[in-house]
């Protein structure tokens, strides 16, 4: 590919973004898409369709770009929580780092490529690409210092810069968990592994287990129920419920009593009064459903008295058994994945691995679509599988477009199948919380770009002849430094296509947009849609940031044309997802930040992969002294990633028991809220989950409205209501 | 090699080992060597040269191998506590499996290989060793099968007998914690990486952070001293003695006072009485030496109450900067390494790393030597190194010699080096504990062992072409497959040398005894060595054994006439280690099984080998379906270790809170004994361990005497004696 071809693609992208982000601003603009572009506000506040009609709202304006860099990273914490915050911190990190790494590689390296050769120069734009990567610099030139030196440069900036915002975000995830309302997840611990006993339950299993051992703080505790149970009972309600619906629910009164399966208070469940609440005692389930028993599984959650209690509970092991009483700090109560506690603890090793397993066979077996994509590029391969197409890519426009664009169009669409593939497979895996699920979903996702984007195009071979390249591993480095300047072209129209119109396309929301136009126009459904408030998709957004960031470091001494692309891409991208965290992605549960330790291993990865290169194509480039030069600098980078990992990584695996103690004590000076413990236990009801209740619970929502609507969009109202009245008609009949 | 060059080798083996068996049992049998083999009992009791001359004395026998053999395992319990037990686990787990080997492999692997083939055989003494190992089965034999039948068999085996002894070691670790006596260690944590303040000392910042923290269960501390501050006053008080030796000590009053450094009771030091003892204050110190608080490493002992807060405090973050406060439980007090507590907690990262490339780098730098002693067992290689052995090597018995036995010989010589050597860099890692430093050191020179002897010694050739095997990862089983048979031959005169040799030389203790000679009747010393006892070299007998099992698996099916001489091994093993840890190695600390993980991952690490290599050797023999059935064996033994992982390995790392509950409650009823507390504190005084005390302290000593003496053999009573006489007179100038 030329630089004309270059521009080609650059020119298709540019236009795309431009009428898409034009589209976008009209379309903000329309009430009737308020539930799309504003999700955040319009489920708090719906808005009616009562705006004037006004040309305005057919002019194109980029208002809302000014006010999504004005935004604050305070506002940004109050939107999204800690982990918008964090994601941004990856776009803010990229772009700092590549603007160093632009300016040095634009004006040192660049020049250095271009005239590294005794050659006549075309006129710039018939250029090929090629003239302007390291491919073009002479063997043994004494120029290449000058990439040696960029290296080190972009090197020691990066080390500034990680180690910059892991401590900023340390201190962020330290400041989420002393901040000021209590947060019921620190209160509580998930058991798993409970030994069955013949002689009594579950329940008073844990009971036993937590009165004995932990006599002073131990509170009360929930247990988990078969879904098939819980489901069963929904299902009864709603047969009830329609028994009955005639009937008059006059005989019911209202009031906040304890929940049906639990104990705790629903704020969901309407039940008629029957005495004094019993909180600590657990008599109240087993008497009133002695089959219940049964149903239980050996996974609870217990509450204490303080948080330094449920801490050192969750920290310290239990039983001489392992696999018996494994304890850890429960999810928040909008994170739990209640269908995955069901699941036996000594299954869970087996299926961590079984996951694995197919996460790897699923990246191999997608070698072969890429195979076919890479043959996409070279004009000469894809006339020999497709000879009818000779005449076709004879025009140069034709051919620039199907070797230039259509090669990374088509990896991205096979590319969509693959998050929801590593999203279930992260469910399998039996992770107890949504945020963890898709942490795990992230890095396989994560392993699976890095593989299957950079490394197989890179080699762009068949699938035997990658594996290959793998097995050898002293000759991967010398591989990588012959094949990457020639796939730098196809990389840098692969950030214009991926990169810059998946932006686009995450700011139309086509998905939810096509969705609500649907409801509203075509269903003419009076209802709005409500349930088309997702969370953020870190699972596919960080590892995309970080393929991107990999790209740039990888290319950045190699062929620094590409940095300038990505510059912009990371400029759009730092404006495009502000506006889609303020405004469209609601929060419902934090992980507080763990996603950080995987932005940092990749980035050291990032960085680690890069000098080996440069090591490599310096000894190809018959210069050894920068080639040894760079060694230094690899150990350098592991020792600081070592670090940092001592400094910082265990606080993002165990809360520290300083900070909690003294939330403790200011909790006591200060006094606890009255029904602070029949709070907790509400928290964590499990029929309030399933169901899908949309109230939400005001109590510990510290950001944003928590709402306990699944991802699977498959909110019903309908169904709840006749759902909740049911319940009533089974408890009245009691 | 021919089968008799293996018999000739086999016969000089034997002849060896019978001469010093034999000798043994006449040294064992002089009173003045009691020192030496029966060090254990001499310690308790010196024997005085009292015992009457008699001829029994100098005519062998053989009632030691019975007494051996007859002793119980409570007995080994009680002499060298769970390590011994452990150690012992390790030969008797090998005795069984290879057994099992041993019938199925000589039965049916065995006839399988020697007319695997269709030849003539000669006769059994001059046929060469190949023809019994796999290398004689023809390709695409339907025979192949029943070595993977012996495989499987093999390996279920093997996984039933690893779980029995993983279960119950586990179980015997458990009853080491539950023992009947308080272990001091249990109430103890050590605490690393005290921030620095300038206001006030590392022991007022230990009693803040612990009695704002912990107010409930912290007792008291004990701060840790730079070496230099305790060696000068070493150096002062046995000035000080040297000047004051003709005053009478009339002065001082005996009586256990506390200590001059700590404050607590030191058994050794006879101070003035001063008042009241004031055990919780940490004033005294303070007071008296403020030059002190210069001196003190951000190090301390925290003593808590109960066993449960100490491993709460041990276990859980304690501070938001993971590098501060850092808690372990404390190593058992004559466990802990004094001279590496004083390194900054922030060192020992960087300090673990540099240990780790220096035996990487050793071990690397070892396979030069390895590859000239290969040189040894080819007649062809030798004569060219060395022309003018030409006419000596035509003697048949010569070059037997030469070629079968002097390279093992060499081999062993040069391996002597190897534990000192990984012991130091242990030491530089930084280890807390001895029993720590130990462990380190034996994963170190096991994994030295497993490259250097075995893989070195399989591949046989050039170290550049070693390293060029492992660079081709996927054809490395192929490699082990072709080279292993050829190498069966050289391994089995190694199990012949190396092992039954090294058995009667650690039998005969041959440094001790011409020490013991030369003090007794050379230097004519009155006095009896005492620095003589030594405790259990774990960390070079442990990877003997475990090489020798990596030897039996790999070889069983490949060539199974290794497998009756490894029996005989394990056999004089049980025998021989077992009267050594009954009679000779004293028990100064205990790990309690900590050893066990790494045997069980190594004997899994050995399997997953044998099972690999076996799956090449099918592939190689054209039995693609013999090849296909064992990887399943594969998949299913890393399930299986992924098990033991979950089931046991935590009670490893981490002592389960419910038994240590049960035990503060048991002790709690029985009530806690007089002083409890001031004890715990003088078992952590450095100045004692420093002066190498050699009073037992009864109270704590489980098993057998408990002596502080230094491993370096360099305990002197003399410069004791002043020293402690020196420190009174010191006191008493205050």
């Amino acid at each position: 590919m030329d630089i004309s071809g270059l521009l080609t693609s650059a020119g298709i992208n540019i236009s795309i973004c431009a009428v898409l982000f034009s589209l976008y601003s009209v379309l903000r603009k329309q009430p009737s898409n308020a539930s799309v572009y504003f999700t955040r506000r319009f489920i708090s506040e719906p808005v009616g369709p009562d705006d004037p009609f006004g040309l305005y709202r057919f002019v194109p304006s980029a208002g809302w770009l000014m006010r999504a860099w004005k935004a604050t990273d305070e506002e940004l914490l109050e939107a999204g929580g800690v982990d918008a915050v964090v994601f941004m911190r990856i776009v803010v990190f990229s772009l700092r780092i590549f603007i160093i790494a632009t300016v040095v590689c634009i004006s040192l390296v660049l020049p250095v490529n271009y005239y590294g050769r005794d050659m006549e120069h075309k006129s710039l734009r018939v250029e090929p690409y090629d003239v302007f990567t390291i491919g073009n610099v002479q063997e043994g030139s004494r120029m290449l210092w000058a990439h040696c030196f960029a290296l080190y440069v972009i090197s020691f900036s990066a080390f500034v810069l990680l180690y910059l915002e892991y401590k900023s975000i340390t201190k962020m995830r330290l400041a989420h968990i002393t901040g000021s309302h209590p947060n019921p997840s620190h209160f509580t611990i998930l058991v798993r592994g409970i030994p069955w006993s013949q002689d009594h339950s579950y329940s008073k299993s844990v009971e036993n287990f937590f009165s004995t051992y932990y006599p002073d703080t131990y509170v009360a505790h929930q247990m988990v129920y078969r879904p098939s149970t819980v489901h069963k009972l929904k299902k009864d309600a709603k047969k009830m419920y329609r028994m009955l619906r005639p009937v008059e629910t006059e005989y019911v009164v209202r009031g906040d009593k304890p929940c049906y399966l639990c104990g705790g208070t629903a704020h969901t469940f309407k039940v008629i009064r029957n005495g004094v609440d019993d909180f600590t005692s657990q008599t109240t389930i087993d008497e009133l459903h002695p089959t219940q028993i049964e149903k239980e599984c050996p996974a609870a959650f217990v509450f204490f008295k303080n948080r330094y209690a449920a801490v050192v509970a969750a920290q310290v092991l239990q039983s001489s058994n392992p696999m018996l009483w494994v304890t850890q700090l429960a999810p928040e109560p909008h994170d739990v994945y209640w269908s995955n506690l069901s699941i036996p603890y000594k299954q869970v090793w087996v299926r961590k691995i079984s996951s694995l397993l197919c996460a790897l066979a699923f990246v191999f077996v997608f070698c072969f679509p890429v195979a076919f994509v890479q043959g996409l590029t070279r004009p000469d391969v894809l006339t020999q599988w497709f000879p009818k197409l000779k005449g076709l890519l004879k025009n140069q426009f034709v051919n620039r477009v199907v070797t230039g664009y259509l090669p990374s169009v088509v990896l991205i669409s096979l590319m969509y199948t693959v998050p929801p593939i590593m999203m279930l497979l992260s469910k399998i895996e039996g992770n107890v919380s949504r945020s963890e699920r898709k942490r795990s979903a992230c890095i396989k996702v994560l392993n699976f770009t890095i593989w299957n984007v950079f490394f197989v195009n890179v080699f762009s071979g068949s699938f035997i002849e990658q594996v290959s390249v793998f097995s050898k591993l002293q000759e991967l480095p010398f591989q990588l430094a012959r094949q990457m300047p020639d796939q730098a072209a196809f990389f840098t129209t692969y950030v214009l296509s991926s990169g810059w119109a998946s932006l686009a396309c995450e700011l139309i929301q086509l998905y939810n947009l096509v969705y609500n136009f649907i409801v509203k126009f075509i269903v003419r459904s009076t209802k709005e849609p409500t349930n088309i408030a997702l969370t953020f998709p870190h699972h596919t957004e960080i590892p995309r940031m970080l393929l991107f960031g990999l790209l740039g470091f990888t290319f950045a001494i190699l062929a620094p044309l590409i940095l300038p692309f990505l510059l912009v891409y990371f400029f759009l991208a730092f404006l495009v997802y502000r506006n889609q965290l303020l405004h469209v992605y609601v929060t419902k549960y934090e992980s507080a930040g763990l996603f950080w330790p995987v932005v940092h291993n990749t980035t050291i990865f990032s960085l680690v992969l890069t000098q080996v290169i440069a090591v490599a194509v310096f000894a190809l480039k018959l210069a050894p002294v920068a080639s040894g030069a760079t060694i230094p600098l690899i150990v350098f980078t592991l020792l600081f990633n070592e670090y940092c990992r001592k400094r910082f990584s265990q606080v993002f695996r165990r809360s520290p028991a300083q900070v909690l103690i003294e939330m403790d004590r200011r909790d006591e000076q200060m006094g606890r809220e009255e029904g602070f413990y029949n709070q907790l236990r509400s928290e964590y009801c499990q029929l309030a989950y399933i169901t899908k209740d949309l109230t939400i619970s005001e109590d510990f929502s510290r950001a944003g409205p928590n709402r306990q609507c699944e991802d699977d969009r498959s909110c019903q109202d309908e169904d709840e209501n006749s759902l909740r009245q049911g319940i009533q008609h089974i408890k009245l009949q009691k």
